[in-house]
């Protein structure tokens, strides 16, 4: 089949826009669009500009052999602010306060959109370079690391709450979540669920005292990994002292009685869309001189 | 800022395809890029193009007032094959088998990028034009459950096992789990998770006897919600009678000792690639003249 330029480079987007932090080699696209490597290397340049103009994302070349294209979902901090001043705007609804003072929020982290949008914030505010694995602990917090995972391209582990005997031997712990009382709670994983030494990135979607958070990490540690970054959707104002540091937070929040007061918390955000135009450009004319 | 053709077509590519199912008006786009209706128009049909040719799924129009374009993703039978097969074979690996003849498959089914084509497919053979959301149950659907919403553009809905105060008033039921010996389980929901008369979708990643969908069946009818159709990633082949009637599985599986046998239920899956483009083409030419 023979494709024309336009239908190349919309093929193309849809390509790696569908598989985030993918690597696709340049022979990648000449089979699958039967075209010279000159041609592909022309369309990528369109790609990335697509990319860049509309502040989607950056397409990157990695060179040497096990080289090609990739593209990183990347958020502007015009695009978060907007969104997550929507989102709050719904989280400020009162109707939305359950009695003991919880708020509903399910219908808004469990919206796909939402979860999707979250995963790309995230992936673009925590350095997951190093990263193995996205950990999560069940239930709330799944579909946003899912989507987490997904534009990072890494697997997904889930913690459990209780132990599963249908998925073999399994490393268990108590830890203390502060869920306005004390309470001891447990956590279980597979043991084969990561490998030895693994750099792990965890995601939760609330986060008071920080205990569940706490608790995580003491389970990588049990496993022999290591934490390198944290994000969660939502962290109440109060306690201000959490029990773990290094984390980013999107959304910061106290309810007060009948009072929501809830805002995007900014100065998590950074701006990836500087001067970066020119390098990307260059590598990518690099890529194809180098393979004809 | 202008755009090259080129660039809108990638530009309009990314934003369907980041969108299943929502539907852009073509005054987006000609906000978006500066340009021309019947330029837009142009476009568009490139788009369809480009999703047909490479079996990517359809982009087509809705005319009328809340009129314009949409992508709907649909995966091809062959495409459907490969990706199963693929998986059947880590499946198949006897170093999954776990004692009690339990499979360990959470590496597969957590794994973003194939949660993410199960979701295609599901969506690509599930009738879901009059359904308003997808239900899973915890916790090991939820991956495959939330990429199948995204796909149909639906909220996600998840079934607890366990009552959670902080979610509001929750109606609660019993289940009988055929795992192996008769259990008996409880599941809950929200009040608020579902609108009255609702059609649902029910996505769960394994099924043997069906007790676990009949169970989702019957908490739908309290809730006064209709299940309109009902997906599972894996069925086993024992017991061949189940307890619920319409559903689709994408794989069928048996372990005997040793042995796994496992592979794709092909009977599934129908091919949505035949003879539609001439209709699709014409209205989207319909809704250029239309507004113009």
């Amino acid at each position: 089949m023979k494709f024309k330029r336009t239908e190349r480079i919309g093929a193309i987007v849809k390509i790696l826009s569908d598989n985030p932090n993918k690597i696709f080699t340049l022979s990648y696209f000449t089979n699958q669009f039967n075209a010279a490597k000159s041609t592909i290397s022309e369309d990528l340049l369109v790609v990335k500009n697509v990319f860049e103009k509309l502040s989607l994302g950056r397409v990157i070349t990695i060179s040497g052999a096990a080289g090609g294209v990739k593209y990183i979902p990347k958020t502007s901090k015009a695009e978060n602010e907007e969104f997550l001043m929507g989102l709050c705007e719904k989280i400020s609804d009162p109707s939305r306060i359950l009695s003991g003072g919880f708020l509903y929020l399910i219908d808004l982290i469990y919206d796909p959109s939402v979860a999707s949008k979250i995963g790309k914030i995230f992936a673009s505010n925590i350095d997951y370079a190093e990263a193995d694995y996205v950990v999560t602990m069940e239930t709330k917090g799944i579909p946003m690391a899912l989507m987490t995972a997904k534009a990072m391209n890494l697997p997904l582990v889930i913690i459990r709450k209780d132990i599963k005997v249908s998925e073999g031997p399994t490393l268990s712990m108590t830890y203390v979540s502060g869920n306005s009382s004390t309470k001891v709670e447990s956590m279980s994983l597979p043991r084969k669920a990561l490998k030895p030494n693994s750099k792990v990135i965890l995601i939760d979607d609330f986060m008071r005292g920080g205990g569940t958070i706490k608790g995580m990490v003491d389970l990588m540690n049990e496993f022999g990994a290591e934490v390198i970054g944290t994000g969660v959707f939502i962290s109440t104002t109060n306690p201000t002292e959490k029990m773990v540091k290094d984390y980013i937070s999107l959304i910061e929040l106290d309810v007060n009685g009948n009072e929501i007061i809830v805002e995007p918390n900014l100065k998590t955000f950074k701006d990836e869309y500087q001067n970066e135009d020119l390098e990307v450009e260059h590598e990518i004319e690099d890529i194809s001189d180098d393979e004809e």
